[in-house]
């Protein structure tokens, strides 16, 4: 007899473990239950067609081809019995039966499985604040938010909206409506936006975002939304400020749907979400999940993380339907938490572990650098990367990268996530065989230069300090020495003001009178790079300056005010 | 007393070996004796300077910021001393000096040395063909060449060229000339151009240059320049054929500049070019080399090879650098023989082992696989990629993979290229934390998918066939049953004419009456990618059809003629 599976839910994991389990077995009796009216959306697409990338809302439910991934779609070319607009409301473990409801006529509907995939995806987090409920408020979560949003921008009615939450969908949501014509502010409660970034390179990516027009507010909540007639019409921050508005969208988050699976008496973890081993399975052996609603290993850490994004998703569903079939033949190793967002023209990727992340977890044995340059050779266009490296200091092994920029941000952060997952070092990177040709990327390639900073800084040449240290010495009313490295020209274009000294590198070994007599006092260098800065560096050591460090990354890495 | 460094050779392992000397050691005396008027040059943009991508030929020699690298920059900031138009003639390695012509006054220096390295580039081969020194063949090594060829896109007056070599200079060249406005043919002895790629994708690249209005002829040589006056008129192909031209430019490949090596009997290699060890050191302890001029180690195959290129260069160079200073301290253990090429708006890429290399290597426990997709979703503009990727059969380690396309192939090859140096297997490529957003890829990556279908080979549940043999079998006048699986609309639109016979994927299983009787009838299904294609095949096989094969990449990875 053929072998009865369901699967509850129908975005990403489902369909993919849906796909995976016909593939491998053709008389399987395959469901999938899903509560929404649509299928297999392109979810991570919504922000693109409310900001008017594209127009034809069919594009996020359609394969490539242009066919509609509908119950039908699904019934002939997967011979998958797809049932919309159907929510499952318990599941029978021992019977193996799932009860659901169909939300069109209300009736129960029981079906029964061997094997259940439970892919109920995550919901939007809402912050329990008064007014949540006014008209005007909307998360970007279903397709029916991108309904909704898109709408707003069809009907160019709306003039200012708040996005509340600074992370990926919340960037990726001002940007969208920003392009929408809508005038923007992002409130983030934390310090920072983008928390998968350290904060030097939030910074820069906040900065890029206010170039845009954007309003940011970082370090403030919201304390309530305010209302006329049931509709907003501003918000009010923790600090008072009341900012008017007639649009609101939440972006804090999403929590797992893990209810369901909770109710049925299977396990989830600290996260909330439904613990699954690395076959994908449950606790209950005939139930396994994927996508939004579990926990995954950390491969990294070793520990457990919710990690909810739309390509793990695929590949879990991809794991969960071949175990369904063929047994624990299988599996997931788990996440580096690789993360990337585009910015406008700019964009912002983490993979692995930033310094905040490790100093979090308590690791102490690390290392970081900070790396700026073009992406490829200014005769071609380069555009500028900034980054940032943590090593494992004791072995140089690659635990995280970060990079942002305009430049090609995609591929320095999936190189990066391949040094990461194959344990590779600093040396290896060091002397990587990537591809350059001068379209592509420079001679020395962004990503090694970094390890060769890094193995600079690693023995002991090169002693680093962040743009971010800098200048809270400055705000502190310290007086390091300050080298500007750079040639005149450069200076008049361009300068920190932070009390700096010009002295172009050709000029240095002629002017070394000019530096401090006391050769102990603390003498920082930097340029535009920091190259020449650590040139600089070298120079003043080799005649007795003890305790000179290079600004990491130079005026280009330099998130903060600036006298020109 | 200060050590006395001496390097050959200004381009771009020299200056670097020169520079990282410098950084680690302030009080060495350092000179560069370069036989050319420039230093530093970055020769790898001069086809985009020749083709108009930028107009200031300073921005090939001068740094980011816009300083020349002449010896004035060398002295001022790095303390170095430049010598241009100095020709190194003979090493004399007894008494530590080198001779060397001054070759504007003509008049001999002795330059005497501690530690030597040696960074005399390569030189562009020529044919040993009749007319070869007429005016109006040129090669595009040297700067001179550049000035020369750049000239003739000002002058506007040349209608007509050839490029002998269809390797990656012969195809940047081509680029170069299409965008001066001269009508270009390109010449390759082998049946195929870019040999960095298997035939399949390299006649893929072909079309694309083909598609720009260059005309491509393979397996076929020149045999004679024809001239008129001392000016070039015509080349005559090896079949008989005359092409009138008044320029020509020669790409046929590099030949290491190692007679002075060999002259002071240092050891070479089989390729010709210096042997050195994984310091950059030659037989003698007290010279090192870099560069175009050295062989080095391909670390797949732990054997010599010959790989000419600028960021291997730099690498070397710097190891060479750092070397000479602290003794034997730093390793560059190799190449893994990474490649890219723009062709217009398409770029071509490899890395690892190809096919056509793993047969000539004898290598026998090797599985490929052809994967076709977009980079990213549709609604956000993707653009194909088609791509090869090479496996260890037994193990499933990545051996290499190759990408051409519109698409982000810059990308696809450093992912791989990191996947291939951190010995990763299509397990992990499989399951892999890549960056994802819609901007910048699929939820499925190409690369990931690529080891998705690889993994359905090796366990048995696709049987792949290339474009190549299916087009081979046609040709033959063989009957293989060939399905498309597409829908109507898209046949109608696009199609091959090889003798298929139409049946969408989603009414394959009510039509299966319309298949072969004879059950062990070889079946080949394919689609756009094939991805529907292999969902027919699964279907085919579990209703009782044993001799079932997908056609790897589908139509997208077809490079031979359509009916449409």
């Amino acid at each position: 007899m053929s072998q009865k599976i369901v699967i509850i839910g129908g975005s990403a994991a489902g369909p993919k473990a849906a796909a995976k389990a016909r593939r491998l077995d053709q008389n399987a009796e395959i469901k999938i239950l899903q509560k929404e009216e649509d299928l297999s959306m392109a979810s991570c697409g919504y922000p693109y067609y409310i900001g008017g990338t594209f127009d034809d809302r069919n594009m996020l439910v359609c394969t490539p081809t242009g066919v509609t991934r509908d119950p039908k779609f699904f019934m002939n070319t997967k011979a998958v019995d797809a049932r919309t607009c159907t929510e499952v409301t318990s599941i029978d473990r021992k019977n193996h039966t799932v009860t659901a409801k169909n939300l069109k006529d209300g009736k129960e509907e029981i079906h029964k499985y061997d094997k259940l995939v439970i892919c109920t995806g995550s919901s939007a987090k809402k912050p329990p604040v008064p007014g949540i409920d006014l008209k005007g408020i909307s998360t970007l979560k279903s397709i029916g938010d991108a309904d909704y949003l898109r709408k707003i921008r069809d009907e160019n009615k709306i003039k200012k909206a708040v996005v509340v939450g600074g992370g990926l969908i919340g960037v990726e949501t001002c940007e969208a409506l920003q392009l929408a014509g809508i005038s923007v502010t992002v409130i983030e409660l934390l310090p920072q936006v983008l928390t998968f970034l350290d904060p030097e390179l939030a910074k820069i990516a906040e900065n890029h975002i206010r170039s845009k027009g954007v309003n940011v507010i970082t370090g403030n909540g919201i304390s309530s939304f305010v209302g006329e007639n049931g509709k907003l019409k501003a918000v009010k921050l923790q600090n008072g400020t009341e900012l008017s508005c007639e649009l609101a969208v939440l972006a804090i988050g999403v929590q797992p749907n893990s209810e369901l699976a909770a109710d049925a008496g299977l396990k989830t973890g600290k996260s909330g979400a439904i613990a699954v081993d690395k076959y994908m399975q449950t606790t209950d052996p005939d139930i396994y999940a994927a996508g939004d609603c579990i926990e995954i290993n950390n491969t990294i850490t070793k520990s457990a993380v919710y990690a909810p994004l739309g390509d793990l998703a695929n590949l879990e569903g991809r794991v969960a339907g071949e175990n369904i079939i063929k047994g624990r033949v299988t599996t997931f190793p788990g996440t580096i938490q690789t993360s990337i967002c585009k910015i406008f023209d700019f964009a912002a990727g983490a993979t692995g572990m930033t310094e905040t992340a490790a100093e979090k977890l308590g690791y102490t044995d690390i290392e970081t650098v900070i790396n700026a340059s073009p992406d490829k050779p200014g005769f071609m266009g380069g555009l500028l990367l900034v980054s940032k490296l943590t090593v494992e200091k004791s072995t140089g092994r690659i635990l995280g990268y970060q990079c942002v920029g305009p430049g090609d941000v995609s591929k320095q952060i999936a190189t990066a996530a391949m040094a990461v997952q194959g344990g590779l070092s600093i040396n290896d990177i060091g002397n990587a065989d990537l591809p350059y040709a001068p379209s592509f990327s420079l001679a020395v390639d962004h990503f090694i230069a970094s390890a060769h900073v890094m193995e600079n800084k690693l023995k002991g040449r090169m002693v680093g300090i962040s743009a971010k240290e800098v200048n809270g010495k400055v705000l502190n009313g310290e007086k390091p020495f300050i080298i500007d490295a750079r040639g005149t020209d450069e200076y008049e274009e361009i300068r920190l003001g932070i009390g700096e000294v010009l002295i172009p590198l050709g000029m240095l070994r002629k002017r070394l009178n000019e530096l401090p007599a006391d050769k102990n006092k603390e003498i920082i260098c930097y340029c535009k790079i920091s190259l020449r800065g650590y040139e600089a560096a070298l120079v003043l050591k080799a005649n007795g300056w003890t305790n000179v460090k290079v600004m990491e990354g130079g005026i280009m890495a330099w998130p903060y005010g600036r006298e020109k």
